[in-house]
Formats: C-alpha cells, sequence, structure tokens
C-alpha cells in the first residue's frame, strides 16, 4: 500500500508533529512531564465505575419508571442516537453554567472530538466554506478540520485572548473572496493551549459581532470548572442562539468514559415557507452522527450519568477535590516561575486564575530540537507552543513559546520540574533581534 | 440556519428512508417488528458488566503485572489510540476464526461503524477514488461513504453472493475510466440484508481477483460466529495481506459497548527506496482515528475484554445459547414462511444456514407505502430492500424483496409476524410483467 494514495490529512505537518512529541515523551520516560494535560489521577477508583453504574440504573428503575428488562436493554442494546443522558447533561448545564436549553438539544458524543467533527462534517458541505478559530488553538480543533477538509483561518490572540477586531476583519476578507466563513472556534475560558480567559466585555463583544455577522461560536469549555473566578460561558450569555457548546467530560467526569456532547439548539429555516418544521441543528448532527458511531457506548454514558447523579447534577461539586489540587499545582507553579525565572531577561509568563496551562515565553525559538535537548539532557517536558499553530493556513510562525501544563504533578515535582526548566532557559543565549 | 448549507451527506435519500422506517417503527409501537436486526435480549445481565469489568482489571494485576495505579490509569485516564485489547482480539480471532495476525495490526474502534469510516477516510484521497460494494449493501457502509464523499459502485448479487464476474467488470471499467478502485466490500458470512454465505470457492476466487487486480478486500464479519457450518473468512484464507478485516463486537459481546475493530496489516511502501519503515495500514488509521475519537472507551473495551476473558478468548464459546436462539429462530421462521406462503404464487425465499436474516421475494414491488400499510393494517413490520441499494449511484431499482429480521424474536411472535405478512402478501395483487 502506497502512502501517497491515502488522504492528506495523513502527511500533514501537524499530525506529524504532534506523533514526534508522544515519541519524544515515550523515549524519556524518566523527564518530568509538564506537557501531558491529563487530569489528576490521585481519586482514581475503580470502585467508583461500579458505584457510578449503578447510581444510573438506580434512576432508570426510580426516575424513569423502568422495569428490569428495561434497564439491561438501556445498557446493553443499541439506543437513541442523541444518547440516554441528555436530560442529566441539560441539568447540569443549568446547575454548574447557568446554561437553559432543551435536552432535545443534546448529542451526547464520543468526547468533545467526535462532536467537533460532527459540527465540522456539517458545516463543511463545499470548497466555499472556511472556518475562524483563535490562534493559537486546540490540536483536536485542527484535527477535525483535517478529516473534513476544513480550511482554518487563524484570529489573532492578545493577552487577554482572541483580538475581536482581527476576527470582524478575516469575516470580511473571507467574504469579499466569496467564502462562507462557518464559525468560529474559542475556547472562553483557561484556553488550551494558552490558559487565557476572556473579561467579560469580551464576550459581550463576542456575542455583539455574531449577531451582527450572523457569525456561528463553536464555544469549548472542557476546563471552566476549574477556575477561581467564574466567568458566564458564551451560551448562557446567548440570547439568538448563535453559540453551539461543546461539552466535554474528559476533565469534569474521566478521561476514560469518552463521552462529551454538543448543544445545538439552532432552528432551522424550513426549505419551503410554511413547511414542515425541520428540527434543529441538534437533529442534523444526530443523522451525521448515526453514519459515524451510530451511537454513544450507554455503558460510558451510564457511568458519567452515575457521576452526576452522585453529585446532584454539580461537577463542580464533583471536582470539589480536583479543582483544589489544580489551583494549588497552578499557585505552586507561579511561584516557582517567580522564584526561578523572575530575574531572568526576557523570560516572562502569563498568570492564569484556572484551568490546565500557562504559556512562558522564552528569548529564543521553542522548537522540537530543543524539547528533545530538555528532555534528554535536563529531564523536563513542555510543549513547544508552535504545535498550536501549525494546522493554520498561514503555516507556523517562529515561536518562542512553550506551554506548561500543572494538571497531573504534585507540588514536589513541580519545583523540580520548574527548577530543570530555568536550567534548560539559563543555559541558552537569547536569539539576536 | 439553512439546511441548504449543510453536507449534502444530510439530504441524501438513502439517510432520508432509513429515517422514515425507524419513524414507521416508532408509529406502530404494536407491529410485530421483523425489522430490528437487534442481538437477542434475554441473556442480558447489569451483573454482567461488572463481572465483565472485574475480570478486565484481574487480567491487567495477573497477565500484565499492574499495580492498582496502573489499573486505575488504564480505565479512567486517556489511553493508546489503538486500544487496550487489541492482544485479547487477537487471541479471539486465532480460536474462533483461525485468523492468526500481530496484535499490532489491530486498531480498537467505535464499533464497526467508526472502523468502516477509518478505513474508507483513509482510501478517499481524491476524486478518482471509487469503491465498489456488494449489492445489495449494509446501510453502515453508505453511511460512512456519503461521510467520506466516497462513491460507491454495486457490484451484482446472485443466490449465491457476489457476482465475480461482474466485479472484474467493475474494476475494468472504473480503470479505463481513470479511476482508483480503493476497494471491495462485502460481508462473506449472512449477510446483512441478504442472509447469504459465500461458498468456499467463491471466497477462494475473490482472493484470487484481489491478488491478481491488487484489489483490496474490505471484509465485514458481524454475524459469522452464528451459523450451522462456518466457512472460513477471506481473512483466514488470506495470503497477500489484500484483506482489511472489520470485526463488531455488537453482535458477539453487546451492542451498548459500541466496540469493534479493524485488522489492518498491510505494509506501507516506504517512501524513499531503504527509508524508515513506515509501518502499516493499522497505524495509518490509528492517526485517523486520534482526530476523530482519540481513543475507544477503555471501560467499553473493558466490557469486552472482560467477557472475552471469561470464556477463554472464544466468543464462539460465550454465544453457545445465543447462537442456539438464533438458529431455532431460523428455523422457526423458515418452516412458517412455507407453511403459510408455500402455495402462493411468484413468493419466494432463500434459505440462510445462520446469521439474522432471510430475503422474501414477492410478485410486487416493496416500497415504503407497502410497509406502512403492513404496520397499520396488518400489525408487522419488515424491511424493503431497497433500502440497502439507496445509496448507489446507480440508483435504487423497483425492488420486490423484503429483508425478514429473525434475532429479537420468540417461536410465537415468528408464528404470529408470519401469518400478518402471508395475510398481507395474500392481500396484494402481483405486479403486471
Amino acid at each position: 500500500m502506497d502512502r501517497e494514495t491515502l488522504h492528506n490529512s495523513l502527511t500533514d505537518p501537524a499530525i506529524a508533529s504532534m506523533n514526534l512529541l508522544n515519541e519524544i515523551a515515550d523515549k524519556y520516560p524518566r523527564a518530568i512531564s509538564m506537557a501531558a494535560g491529563r487530569p489528576y489521577e490521585e481519586f482514581f477508583d475503580v470502585k467508583l465505575i461500579h458505584e457510578y453504574l449503578d447510581a444510573f440504573c438506580d434512576h432508570l428503575r426510580r426516575d424513569r419508571g423502568m422495569d428490569e428488562a428495561g434497564v439491561t436493554r438501556t445498557l446493553f442494546q443499541y439506543g437513541t442516537t442523541k444518547g440516554v443522558i441528555g436530560e442529566l447533561v441539560a441539568r447540569h448545564l443549568a446547575e454548574d453554567e447557568d446554561i437553559h436549553i432543551d435536552p432535545a438539544s443534546v448529542v451526547v458524543t464520543v468526547g468533545f472530538q467526535e462532536g467537533i467533527f460532527l459540527v465540522l462534517r456539517a458545516l463543511r458541505a463545499s470548497d466555499r466554506d472556511v472556518l475562524l478559530a483563535s490562534a493559537p488553538t486546540y490540536v483536536g480543533l485542527m484535527g477535525a478540520a483535517l478529516l473534513t477538509e476544513m480550511p482554518v483561518w487563524p484570529v489573532r490572540s492578545t493577552e487577554h485572548g482572541i483580538d475581536t477586531g482581527h476576527l470582524l476583519e478575516q469575516v470580511k476578507v473571507a467574504r469579499e473572496r466569496g467564502l462562507r466563513v462557518r464559525g468560529c472556534y474559542l475556547t472562553p475560558n483557561f484556553a488550551n493551549p494558552t490558559g487565557v480567559s476572556l473579561d467579560l466585555a469580551t464576550r459581550h463583544r463576542l456575542l455583539e459581532i455574531a449577531e451582527a455577522t450572523g457569525l456561528l461560536l463553536l464555544e469549548d469549555n472542557a476546563y471552566g470548572l476549574f477556575g477561581e473566578e467564574r466567568l458566564p460561558a458564551l451560551k448562557a450569555l446567548d440570547q439568538t442562539k448563535c453559540v453551539v457548546y461543546l461539552g466535554s467530560f474528559a476533565k469534569s467526569g474521566m478521561p476514560g468514559a469518552r463521552v462529551g456532547y454538543v448543544v445545538a439548539d439552532q432552528p432551522l429555516t424550513p426549505s419551503s415557507p410554511g413547511g414542515d418544521d425541520p428540527g434543529g441543528f441538534a437533529d442534523e448532527l444526530s443523522k451525521l452522527k448515526g453514519m459515524l458511531t451510530v451511537n454513544t457506548s450507554p455503558i460510558a454514558q451510564a457511568v458519567i450519568g452515575g457521576k452526576l447523579l452522585m453529585h446532584d447534577n454539580s461537577l463542580a461539586r464533583a471536582n470539589a477535590r480536583e479543582a483544589a489540587v489544580y489551583r494549588r499545582n497552578l499557585g505552586h507553579t507561579l511561584d516557582a516561575l517567580t522564584r526561578r525565572l523572575g530575574a531572568c531577561p526576557g523570560v516572562t509568563w502569563n498568570s492564569p486564575t484556572g484551568g490546565f496551562f500557562i504559556t512562558v515565553t522564552v528569548p529564543f525559538a521553542v522548537d522540537d530540537a530543543l524539547l528533545e535537548h530538555a528532555a534528554r539532557d535536563f529531564g523536563v517536558l513542555f510543549t513547544p507552543m508552535h504545535h498550536f499553530y501549525g494546522g493554520f493556513d498561514s503555516g507556523a510562525c517562529g515561536i518562542n513559546q512553550l506551554r506548561l501544563s500543572i494538571s497531573l504533578l504534585t507540588p514536589e515535582l513541580i519545583e523540580e520540574g520548574v527548577s530543570r526548566l530555568a536550567a534548560l532557559i539559563s543555559s541558552r543565549p537569547a536569539d539576536p533581534r
């Protein structure tokens, strides 16, 4: 079989570079990883999976009036494409996010990743379709864009997040070229990779722009629960249904369930005036999901559903211990950076108030060769920021930033990791300007 | 949102027609369904899910030497893209199918459906790519083809399955037109929808054709375990790695786990002579899966893995009771057809020796209006065969066949269902020739 004949997503530099990162991590298993964005593991316990399953089965019996055959059928058999926990998801969103939606607008997916694929597959209908995304951006967005052959145009970020002026400009340029801007992807809360959150004024401004230009906002909120101050999600402020909300339980539930969801309450225009109600965007996504994965495993949904039920639908309460760990780790890391690198010329970092990530700026380019050098000679791993620009049409710039992840560490590992990072940074001359 | 601007898979007649079938079934819940191809439910028991999970955790401790942190990490955390039960899948294939493969060539997927999507996504690289499939064909194949915009050319079937002469002709025609034939999809054992199995000579002939023409065979074997006589899978006979094997645990494990897999042991040609080993086709599918669903839920995999472990990797043994039910139901249905319709002019049916489906031919066209009439006025549901031709480029023909499914029924329901079907058929005049 000749690789040249396979789909071009397989030879895209963005994908090759992510594989390279994994290879480096595998090659230096003793390096302290400030690269992995995985959730904290100390509270994992297999017993919980059994308890969650039981809690969900009890819910089916008690709240949905199912007999034992109904319960087993729900877990074992093929299920409805939209999923069996849409109502619990809606209650969680009301409880934790002040987002109030009809459960019928929820499509439960195989993680965020299937959700974004479905949205882009629906929206990429012709060569004229393009997507905007705040740059740098999450690699999962790039993956879904590659699979659907959706071009992604970058929207610049400032230290406060997406540059709304540039967003308007990109919409204008695209439309002048006869292109259809199908949406703008962004993560308003503690974004991966930058850690940046949008302030309230920017959130309102984004919604104004969306309403004025007919732009769809694709809101990713994987990290929203993990912050000191919690600002409203775009979807909570959305009066005109211009926000498609992409939810993930990977950080707030557990990654191993692979359960996420899309809230897509956009009404569809009837094809003829006075024609049948065509349902909403969620119904269209559900049709695509039927062709892609049939339905999300009801067993996996039951695990997440049970966790929701055991915490009265609040993942904020369910994650109180985890959120405390992440806040502690974030504080420790920022503190260690100040102590170890505060006096180092040209080295700066941002100070997110939540989430998993910190952006560190250094006075030299951070490429993959530097990462390998760091892993081999200094025993520390991070993520070169250029990976999060890799898929943009405009190509990667020379990026002198790196992403630190704090989620999987202990205070001791953070202290040692930052110390090693400081040794690496101090050993490098600044690039000539 | 304007549906006209969404991806054209959403308005494809094949998808619309499948939704219509579900609507009719929902509208007449008291009709006896000889339409649903779902597995038998009597042996479902939630306790089993707990036991399977425990068995898999024991396996991680005992056979893979994991400590408790390793076990919980395997179930809770993100996992390797190819999955955590590849080795158990390989042992099952050796045990039940006499297929011997390297576990590294297995990609565990979110059911068959994600598997076929990944294969078609990899193979559909340009407008020149087309796929062949034996007609009629499984609707899931059509769904994946729509999502990847892969044109599907039909290959005619005889009562013994795929017409190898027509297969050769289609390959020739496509190549004369400058197209690349990326593969031929087929289900050699008890195909959905026809119930037909290929004889051994046809299997060998297919492999000869594949080797001679460089054609990739995409083998779906969802029903192979459920037959009296079990012929070797194409993959068991495959000497030259021209078969990609698509496995499903929906019928042999449980639908609710949504776990399947692809065996893709095709080596890739190095891009330069003497270049690095580029890995195999499974590695390419794994990269695509990383962009689509990240990995299959390890909890869902653990459920299937546990079932395998509790039956010494044999799903034939694990399904002994189910297989007996399906054989009983098949026998009852064929017997009832003979008693009720044996003397009815122009009505014939095939006699599969396994699987879930029977093809009934009648002397009039079977369209969706007839199905609704059957549901409303006779209280019986079946699947008009034209649905399984819907996605072919050549369009649906006027089809005077229907599919009966036997998997979910009891002898009493079969007797009553066939009786109602006979009443419907007897009430219809034959179409004029």
